[in-house]
């Protein structure tokens, strides 16, 4: 077993994916951010009638998927298909649940895709609202579901906990 | 208590710190990134003397440091003055315990930096050990300190744990 | 007369601003799109209950006035400090009037980020209304004030007419 | 009639177009920038031997062609294969006239690059200009003619004066 | 012979690639960067336990790579399958060699691509070590292998000698 | 002697200048790059009457310099305030010879942005002829002079050649 972002000398490269074939591929990722019970009220009044928390982390989900190939040094840079983020407010973290889904056709999985685009997104909330609570804490960031290439389908298990008592 | 990013009809805003003025500020953050004890084997003496992730997530994160106000679409431009990321194996999550911290001297604070850099070293270990460990979770990514500036210093409750569970 | 952009033999430069002092800085740009009426009403409706054309125009607008010096080749980057893009729908037009107010503190002025700003609103306006309307029109982007700095205050004139016959 | 940037619950996101073909597409833009007589002379008599106006704008036209799905939220990012970008001075404006051409292979169009090649070029020549007239104002900025993909061909009417009276 | 960047009427142009197949394209570029022996002797120390300035610099020239349209004004934006920079401190110069070598499937080759990785490498050297000696020089970038495409295959002389007494 | 980019365990960091004074700063720096005879003519009778090989390769070093602490990774972000590129042709070469000159207001020096400045501009001209000559070789990329800060005035020996042959 190894890693392959190194060669056999142990030096970092771009994997050469030339000779994959461009197949369809899709990837989910998801996670949350933790908050004050009164910030989260703050959140779901403004989605109603006054600043968009929500709606902006949505868009710079989207947009943070487009800077992955920028962010992550030995990502490939891949022509994006799609990209959805939903944000949901769970009044039992208290805070909101985040999931992205990447789709692409191309050489490579889009699973950082997805990824960027989650934590882009919480990371947002957490900028738009840190002048109430500083204290917010985002986590449970992980690939539910890969599909697509030579590796075939990876699904997460439907719940994280045996791996340290996150949250369902 | 409202949410600063917007103004009085709800409309999104760079907030105007125009009249603020220029002072030294600090933040640091942390999160971490759990996976399975082979994975974190394969870390560690990858860092010795094959390739080296930690070293790689490390750049990734300084750099992500300085793509702040790409990312975020309300946070300011800011002129970095110093940013270190430490990456620190750690057998008990098992994985890699990851701390940001980021100095400017400028009208605004640096948490956003200090969040993006630890938030991209998280996600560059997790793009070189995707290949053998799909199921790694990132979590606890969260402010520890912030200093500089009006509202003044602000440090975290020293366990995360009245938030839901997240180790130590 | 001349243009400060080259020097005596004709070679562009970036504009040496080094003993230029640090001053307050702002400026305000203003732009329209012309559409379709229906269209406008699908915009009008969508911001009330459906998707939120002007809120995510507002946005890149804010983002593209950071990615000003990026996009002009000579211009100075900038530390800005505060954007506000206004999105109004006009009956009268029909379409959206926009205007984007950018300030700084620095050595040269910021009528680019405000013309970026509201240039770049106006375009995901087109972006997001393109399916149901390619007719769509850009027009009126120009100065309406600028402020700071050793040239002093420059107001447009307050109607665009003498110029062409934009609505005013 | 409905926004394709949005879901059936008014939620912002990129558009899936994994399902469809690369085709070859185009597409052209065009705007203005009107001026004062004396400000267009300098820029002719700079093309000729001083500074190049029209040539700084034609580069940042095509680099800002590259940049659109940077700038544009929802825009997908496309491998383009071709663009052009021509300034012709006209001095019935008084001003400079821009229209620029994007060619790509992929599963959208290219508009919105073609106006934002026009848009920056646009912006360039306010830049190199408005240190002698800051009156400058930008408008007419359409696509011309789309052509590629399911929907097929576009041309704009020949005269935009129906919209509102901008100069044939 | 003529440029091709440049129109019938010497305007430049993004070269319209429409029309050509997508094929496997590599190409390889070097590059060195000339010390003082002590300063080679740090770097060489470094790798070992200390800093590691030749694995940052080789992630250095990997992003350089991915960044290159965005550098060079005319050049296309290419899907990148993989990039290698190999660095190896060589006495003798005394210094560091750098070879770069890039691949794609597209419609243009990646020449551009392999030289800004070289050069981003060699560049990140310099920057890593310019406070223990400024003197430093980087010098004999050029291409060394280009393969794909109509235009066939190109390889370097074996020495660059006859071009001008840069070392072998 | 040591790498001020380490710390103590040999761990990258953005050096911390947060308590260096904004100082005035300078760095100047060249390179130049040789070509057949036949290729610089192409390029001196283009800059006359056809395409403007020396003008796009200027603007493209005045743009790389905005780049750099995007493409560095340890280098600190700073606000530019004059770039100059000049490219002067050399029939000795043969070819074109490339300087750098760039200003800031800040707490570290410009070297960095002064050495990108003059490699871009030769990676621009390597691109546009590159169809007529891939033999073509960029070399002699040093710093000529920085000024400002702690470390004082650094000038560059007038020749080159103990380092190495490279013409005056």
């Amino acid at each position: 077993m190894s890693l392959t972002h190194f060669d056999g000398a142990g030096q970092a490269h771009m994997v050469d994916v030339s000779d994959k074939p461009d197949t369809d591929r899709i990837a989910v990722a998801e996670c949350h951010i933790r908050m004050l019970p009164d910030t989260l009220a703050l959140i779901e009044s403004g989605s109603a009638k006054k600043g968009d928390v929500l709606g902006i982390a949505r868009l710079a989900g989207i947009m943070g998927a487009k800077k992955t190939s920028d962010l992550i040094p030995l990502c490939h840079p891949l022509p994006i298909t799609k990209v959805t983020v939903d944000l949901v407010p769970d009044a039992a973290l208290p805070g909101v649940r985040i999931e992205a889904s990447v789709k692409t056709t191309g050489k490579t999985g889009v699973e950082m895709e997805a990824l960027s685009a989650a934590s882009t997104a919480a990371l947002t909330v957490y900028d738009m609202c840190k002048a109430v609570d500083k204290a917010m804490e985002i986590g449970g960031l992980r690939v539910l579901l890969k599909d697509g290439g030579k590796s075939g389908r990876y699904e997460a298990a439907p719940d994280a906990s045996p791996r340290g008592g996150e949250p369902a």
